[in-house]
């Protein structure tokens, strides 16, 4: 399994059996809202806070991903998952009501590939049949979070982006149907010194870069292998940044190969600022709208970069720099296929 | 590997290779002073936050660790760690010093044996050679997230814990000499409505109870199996409670045999309430004493148990309960010693 230098290579062929993706409101109006199981049309969800909401996000999106990959939530052996609230609060919570023994993990926006690769990790090693891996985040948990209250009206620049509403699952198994999870690569934390936390993109871009450039690298692959690469939620400044560092080392990506869920989630008329943000971002659009193109055969190898950025409120009022993380997943449907 | 519902049992012998303890002034009074490797005489480490101060401490127990294994910082593939800070800053940070790649983990106070346990699985599967893993906690920057700021004063009954200062590092390896990871058990989150933040103990000791009862039941081991149970921070108020669950259904545990790491770490003149607590708690216990114990064969049979609260502030302003999680490992001599 080891390869290169900080990489994976799954011989046992562990499946994405099924996804799952859950929004919210501003999601419904974006271009993918086809590729949403369930969509709300407030913030609320029939809950008391939203916190509360996230967490009815992650239970509707697990027992979607479950019901999709047409086993028993009984068989469901491990439930590995986090998000971006403080404790993560709402995975746990939905962890508590889901009873399925939990491993929780926490990279900020990139949990949503953490999870999936420790999870073909665990499947590699015969650890299990069954593996529910998700990230969830909501709009207004985050906004009160990490920024201000909405009633403030503060004003934002336009490089800062907008946290996604909603849950992503993925069912990760030993055997069955579905597209293969072929390769991981795991990122090093990245920090080139950014402190405006109003511009994550050109945070996480460098870790993104990284760890494109070490799985290329790994395993000797050039980047025209991949039909294409979904980098989790870079936005438009971080997705120019991530072009150039990939250009300044001579790997030259299509403009049309590089796709970005933070681009994607959302349409040019929503007023996002520089694109979707959160660990959401990147699992609802992985394990919605681009495991259907896997699952269709319009794409046939895909690298997911879900991609992070590890600061704080605490660590912004101590003028700490936001370290970045990127983790690489290679999903490819089978050769026989 | 997978074993019974909801555990694993290592093939492969991944090895303890080495473990690192370090501490604050009151774990320099406590009974288990000289099995720390490095300890502070104040809270702030010649750094201007407690979250800071937290992050050196993370730096200084994986140097030590990694040190104590004699081998290269580059030599180390994975950092599989995490903290109970709102968005685990002070493990971020301390893995961007590191440079080592990157999995955060995150279950409260159970965080240690999580990480090994996932640690072991990634070398069952060959997917490194040397991961290292660990967990911090500091008393003052808990008591500012979790409490009040302790310049107020407020009174605490006797039933609240003392957050550990410190970090505990353990090194996971493929090869090598040391004690053997045999099997691990991954814990369900349990939640029995306990509300009252300052009764921690009460909270987890069902989540211990669970998860030892489940690891005998997968593995068809009787409790004397082992030399030792250690628990992470059940605390006085847990211990009893855990004690009398595992007699409800005919475990009786010697109570020589029931140790916890929160009750170890201090002495019984220091004025800690009903015990230790933190996921340094577990971690400097584990990776620091009990190492000690079992390298110099005075226990060769030891079943950790690292328990967490997944609360919040926010969770209990909005009256939540506290589900609380343990994961379990055991951790032995080889037969041929």
């Amino acid at each position: 399994m080891f390869t290169g230098t900080q990489s994976w290579a799954f011989s046992t062929s562990p499946v994405l059996l099924s996804g799952s993706a859950v929004g919210g409101p501003m999601e419904a109006q974006g271009p993918l809202a086809s590729s949403f199981d369930l969509l709300f049309d407030d913030l609320w969800m029939e809950q008391t806070s939203y916190e509360n909401a996230q967490q009815r996000l992650m239970e509707e999106a697990s027992a979607l991903a479950i019901q999709k990959a047409h086993i028993f939530d009984e068989q469901v052996d491990f439930f590995i998952s986090g998000d971006l609230i403080n404790q993560m609060t709402p995975t746990n919570f939905a962890a508590s009501t889901l009873q399925i023994p939990f491993l929780g993990t926490f990279n900020a926006c990139a949990t949503s590939m953490e999870s999936v690769a420790l999870a073909a990790a665990i499947i590699e090693a015969s650890g299990a049949n069954y593996i529910l891996t998700g990230s969830s985040s909501h709009f207004s948990s985050a906004e009160r979070q990490y920024r201000f209250p909405n009633e403030y009206g503060s004003q934002k620049p336009g490089t800062s982006q907008t946290t996604v509403t909603g849950a992503g699952c993925a069912m990760i198994s030993k055997e069955g149907n579905g597209p293969i999870i072929k390769r991981a690569t795991i990122g090093k934390i990245i920090d080139l010194g950014i402190t405006d936390p109003f511009n994550m993109g050109a945070a996480m871009a460098p870790a993104a870069a990284d760890t494109i450039i070490t799985h290329l690298h790994d395993f000797q692959l050039p980047i025209t292998y991949y039909d294409a690469v979904v980098t989790g939620d870079l936005g438009k400044v971080g997705r120019d940044i991530c072009i150039q560092l990939l250009n300044d080392v001579k790997v030259s990506i299509a403009p049309n190969q590089f796709l970005d869920a933070g681009l994607m989630v959302y349409g040019p008329d929503q007023q996002v600022f520089a694109g979707g943000s959160g660990s959401a971002c990147s699992a609802v659009v992985s394990f919605g709208h681009m495991l259907e193109q896997l699952q269709a055969k319009k794409v046939n190898r895909v690298l997911f970069v879900a991609t992070g950025v590890l600061h704080s409120p605490l660590s912004i009022q101590q003028q700490k720099t936001m370290p970045a993380i990127a983790h690489a997943v290679a999903i490819e449907n089978g050769s026989d296929e």
